[in-house]
């Protein structure tokens, strides 16, 4: 069994979208690699390393052998049962994402707690009272959600997935939990994206324009 | 002028959103302030020690004065005028999304290339035509966009936005681009956040019930 650093993972994913486009009988090189990816030739061949002879020095590795090992590596190489949590703009994008369908998982069930949402049906699945969550994810084997509520409501729907022993969650609501470890959270949190770009026009917008009158020290404040 | 490290940011913002249910008259501590944020109290006296003297010993901060500053090291003390790039089914959630008004971006246009899209309408926005991008960012004074788009059109997005001059893109299509230093680009990656979920699961799946026959080596292949 291929045992592989967590750091890793996310440049394994990289790596498996860049194949995705490539036939099964290419031979691909750390260098093309590197030009597609961003990554460096150098940290692509110590990362592919882990998987052991795919490369051919000068030539480049197997595309057909990377994914059909990568896979196996990342989890998806059997489609992962997921739940959105919160039928809300942002949930029914999650709904609707083809993202998810073809990298694999399946969204087998969405959860709200307004009763104008429950009942409603996007494709095959049928929003569903949070109420019924426990005995959902049993019933539809339910992995991993995706947790697409209001701030206030997180808490309670990322408690009550935990319970229901659902092992890996998605959270975009902009709340902080702490989790146990036998629990993997995962925080999008589009404000803080948001605020570091607000951060970085702000600091070149400074570089730029120097203000008249901001005298420095902390009670400073720009005008304009 | 403060100037603050870059990894201090993401925090700020953490703490200024737990503020926002403070009362202005309320003092805050920074054992309350980890509570609420999973940061250690320690953690957040130094990241506001580069406020000054906000902080009052065995006391706590003024939510007043936190309040007042944090918004000018963020950028979001005045209305960031923001452009959403792909009106799909993510582009439209996040034209609606409230957290954005809610932390002062305003979204002043939206562009898509389907012309079944372009003239329809989402609140005061009216979808534009791609091809209109540059001059909607001179006369609408966008500064930030939102990119929206599948992976394929993506680079072209974020060049055009690039020659328009927009300072900072936030990108949800999955791809990674190279981009000069005068333009903040995050890449908020889905696919890649939901690979890591998996493999997450398929780790501790693997510690819960081990496999029969799975031998070791880059070549043994989990079957189920």
């Amino acid at each position: 069994m291929i045992t592989i650093p967590r750091s890793v993972i996310p440049r394994l994913s990289v790596y498996f979208r860049v194949l995705l486009s490539y036939e099964e009988s290419a031979v691909i090189s750390s260098e093309r690699l590197s030009a597609l990816t961003g990554h460096t030739a150098a940290q692509i061949r110590r990362d592919l390393a882990y998987f052991g002879q795919f490369g051919t020095r000068g030539k480049g590795y197997s595309v057909s052998g990377l994914k059909k090992e990568i896979p196996g590596i990342l989890g998806i190489d059997r489609p992962l049962r997921v739940a959105i949590v919160g039928a809300g703009n942002l949930g029914m994008a999650l709904l609707s994402y083809r993202g998810f369908r073809e990298q694999g998982f399946s969204i087998v069930a969405a959860f709200d707690n307004d009763q104008r949402k429950i009942g409603g049906r996007f494709r095959d699945v049928v929003i569903q009272d949070i109420a019924e969550l426990a005995a959902a994810v049993r019933t539809k084997k339910i992995e991993m959600a995706v947790v697409a509520v209001p701030a206030a409501a997180a808490a309670t729907a990322i408690t009550a997935l935990i319970r229901a022993r659902v092992g890996a969650i998605l959270n975009f609501a902009p709340v902080r939990l702490q989790v146990p470890s036998t629990v993997e959270l995962i925080n999008i949190d589009l404000s803080i994206e948001l605020e570091k770009l607000a951060h970085f026009l702000r600091r070149t917008d400074r570089h730029r324009e120097p203000i008249a009158g901001s005298s420095g020290g902390p009670h400073a404040k720009r005008k304009r």
